[in-house]
C-alpha cells in the first residue's frame, strides 16, 4: 500500500524524522503546532505505520518526553545510472544505506537492458531480505531529463532513451512511486542530504567525469531551469581556440577535461614518450583512459599530474565566472575524475579565488566529495523520499 | 501611520490588488480561503484604509460582486541612483508613475550630498502635491549591497559609501520603510512588474552600463546569493590575453565593454582616423564617452558600430555560458548601453544562440528592455512595496 501523508503537517513532520529520531518535545520546537495538535498528528502517524515510538528522552525538568522515529519498515531505492556503471541501494526511511551493489555497465545498452540489469541488482538486494516492501524508487541518469514527464529528453550519450518512459515503466514493474533526475542533481541531493552541503541553503555541486555538469541548489532545493537543462556546463566556452567538441563546436569545457578528451590527451603524451607510464598502460592494454591519468597522478608520473592541473585550470576558469555569477555558500567536486584529489582540487581552487569576485569567494570553500561514489545513490533515495513526504 | 497588514491573507490580498483592481469574485478563485473569511478580510483592509471599494462587476449569472482596489491614498517612492544620475518617482499602489524627475549627478560626490540631492528631487515631486503622505521607499545604487544590512559593501565606484546606513538614513528622514538594493536588481524587479518578464518565472536582466550586471530572478523573487553578491558578472573572464581591468586581473568582460572601456577605444579610433565621427566629437568637446559611441552607430558611423559588435561579442560569449548553466526562460538586455538597439542585440542574439546549449535556448528569447530607464523607478517601488505588502 502506498505510503501517503494526509496533510502538511505530516510531511513535515516525516521530513523532519528523516533526519532522525525526535522526543515529541524537540518536534514541538520545530513544528509550528499546538502541543495538541502536535499529539493527535504524531499518534495518526503511528497509527498510518509511518512512525514508531522510540522510548523515552531524558527528563528536561518535567515530564520525559516520548521519542518518536520514523517507521524501521520503510524502505527506498535510490538508482544512480552512470555512463558506464549502474549503483543500486536499497536505504530505510532515514536515508541509511541498508544494502548496495554496484556494476560496470554501458548505458548505451538502451533503457530496456540497463533497466532489467538494475532489476537484477535490486533483486540481489531483496533476496537478502533487505526491502520486502519498497516505499519508492528514485533513478538518475547521465543526461537531461524532463523532471515533470520523468523521461529523458535529447541525452547524447544515451541512444535510445529519448523520451522513454523511466518513470512509468518502473512505477508499473515495482508498484510504488518513482522519480527521474539527471545524475548531477541527485549527487547535489546526496551532498544535500549527508555532505558538508547540509548546512549551506544555496551551493554547486560539479561533477567531473565523463560528462561535465554542475547541480544548482537553492534554497536547500534543486534548481532545474525552465526545460530542465541547469546546470548543463560541459559546453561552456572556454577559449575559442581549443579542441573541437563532440556538439560542433570548439573549446568547450569538456573538449579540454571530459572524460574522452583526457584519454585523448594521455594517449598523445604515451604515443610521444613523453610519459613512460602511460606508455606502458597503452602497450599493456591497447588503449589509455581517464582512470590511467587517474592512477598515473597518484603513481607520481608528472605528465598525469600536468594533464590534471591543465584540466583543473579549464574548470576553474569556468567555475569561477559561476561562482561570481551565483554567489554560492560552497562548492563540491564530485564524480570520477574527482579521485584526482588534491592536485585537481588545488589548480581549481588557484583559479577561482584568483578569478571570481572576492566578495562572492569570502566565506566560499571549495572542497572534495566525501561521499564519493554513494552521493548518487543516496540523492536518488532522497528524490524520491522528497516526493513520498509530501503533502501533493 | 506606517502600513500593516495584519496577517498573511492581508498580505496576499495587498499584492494580488497590487496587479489591479479585482471583484470580490475573483479575489476569491486567487486566494484560497472561505467566501466567508475572504469577505471578512476584504473588509477589515478597508477599515484600515489599505483597499477600497470600486463599483461593482459585471453579472456573472448571480448577484453581481463588488469590486475593490488599493486605496487610492497609497503612495510609493523609487530612487535610483546610477553611476551618473539620480532618478525618482512617485508611484501609487499598483506602482504607477504619478510623477518622475531626474538629473545628471555622479555618485562620487557621496552618500550625504547624493541623498540630499534625492530629497530634493523628491521635495519637488511633494511640492506639486503628489505624495501627501510616503507608504515607503526603494533604492537602488550602482554597487553591492548587503540587503540585510541596508548599506553599500566595498563598492568600487562609490568611494566613501561602504557600509553607509542608506536604509537607515533615509528611513528615519522620512519616517517610512525604507529598502535598498543594488540597481541591477531593481531593474529586474521593474521588469518583473510591468516588462515581458511579467510571466515568465525564471529570468536573467543584463544590465548593460558604465558597468555590467546581472539581475537573476528565481521563481518570480530576487535571487541575491549567500553574501549578496549575485550576477555581479563585469569581471568574469573572456580572455586572458584581453586588456588589463580595474579590478587588478586583465581579460574581465568591463574591460572589454564595460562603459570606460568604450569610450578608451572610441578615443583610439577618434586619434587615429579610423572614425571621423568621434574624431569630430573628440574636437569638439576634448573627449568621447561611450554615449558618443551610441550615437555613432546611430547616426551610421562604421567604426562605432564594429566598436558595439564587437562589445555585443564579448557580452555574447559571457551570457551563452550563463544560459546554458542558469537556464532562464527570457533574457532581457537593459542599462544606457543597451541603447544601442539592435545593432547590440543581433550580435549577443547570435552568439548566445550559436554557443549556449540548445535545450537550453530553445524557448528562450532575448530582448530589450521596453522600459528603458523606468525599470529603475519602477523597481525600487516594487521592491518596497513587496516588503510593505508582507506580512513579516
Amino acid at each position: 500500500m502506498p505510503l501517503r501523508p494526509e496533510n502538511a503537517h505530516h510531511a513535515r513532520l516525516l521530513r523532519v524524522l528523516r533526519e532522525g529520531p525526535r522526543s515529541r518535545a524537540e518536534l514541538g520546537e520545530v513544528v509550528d503546532l499546538s502541543r495538541s495538535t502536535l499529539s493527535a498528528e504524531v499518534n495518526r502517524l503511528i497509527e498510518l505505520g509511518l512512525v514508531e515510538a522510540d522510548g523515552l528522552a531524558a527528563s528536561r525538568g518535567g515530564r520525559r518526553s516520548g521519542i518518536v522515529k520514523l517507521a524501521s519498515r520503510l524502505r527506498f531505492v535510490g538508482i544512480d545510472v552512470g555512463a558506464t556503471s549502474i549503483d543500486v541501494a536499497v536505504t530505510g526511511g532515514e536515508l541509511e544505506i541498508l544494502g548496495s551493489v554496484g556494476e560496470p555497465f554501458d548505458v548505451r545498452e538502451g533503457p530496456a537492458v540497463v533497466l532489467e540489469k538494475a532489476m537484477s541488482l535490486l533483486g540481489k538486494l531483496r533476496d537478502q531480505g533487505l526491502a520486502p516492501e519498497i516505499h519508492g524508487v528514485g533513478i538518475g541518469v547521465p543526461g537531461p531529463v524532463s523532471f515533470r514527464a520523468g523521461v529523458p529528453v535529447m541525452p547524447p550519450i544515451m541512444p535510445g532513451w529519448d523520451r522513454f518512459p523511466v518513470r512509468e515503466e518502473l512505477s508499473q514493474e515495482l508498484g510504488c512511486p518513482v522519480m527521474l533526475d539527471n545524475d548531477v542533481n541527485i549527487m547535489a541531493l546526496g551532498e544535500l542530504h549527508s555532505g558538508p552541503a547540509k548546512s549551506v541553503d544555496d551551493f554547486l555541486l560539479l561533477k567531473l567525469g565523463t560528462g561535465i555538469g554542475c547541480g544548482i541548489v537553492v534554497d536547500g532545493t534543486i534548481y532545474r531551469g525552465v526545460s530542465g537543462s541547469a546546470g548543463d556546463i560541459g559546453h561552456i566556452r572556454v577559449d575559442d581556440t581549443g579542441p573541437p567538441c563532440s556538439c560542433g563546436n570548439t573549446g568547450c569545457l569538456e573538449a579540454f577535461f571530459g572524460g574522452a578528451a583526457l584519454a585523448r590527451d594521455a594517449e598523445v603524451a604515451a604515443r610521444s614518450g613523453r610519459s613512460p607510464y602511460l606508455a606502458q598502460r597503452l602497450a599493456e592494454s591497447g588503449m589509455v583512459t581517464a582512470a590511467d591519468v587517474t592512477a598515473g597522478t597518484a603513481a607520481g608520473d608528472p605528465t598525469s599530474a600536468q594533464l590534471i592541473r591543465e584540466g583543473g585550470h579549464r574548470v576553474g576558469q569556468v567555475l569561477a565566472g559561476l561562482v561570481s555569477f551565483f554567489n554560492p555558500g560552497l562548492v563540491i567536486i564530485g564524480g570520477g575524475v574527482a579521485q584526482m584529489g588534491h592536485t585537481l582540487l588545488s589548480e581549481i581552487r588557484s583559479v577561482v579565488y584568483r578569478r571570481s569576485l572576492p566578495l562572492a569567494t569570502g566565506n566560499m570553500p571549495i572542497v572534495l566529495s566525501e561521499l564519493g561514489a554513494t552521493s548518487g545513490v543516496i540523492g536518488a533515495a532522497r528524490l524520491i523520499s522528497d516526493h513520498v513526504f509530501s503533502a501533493e
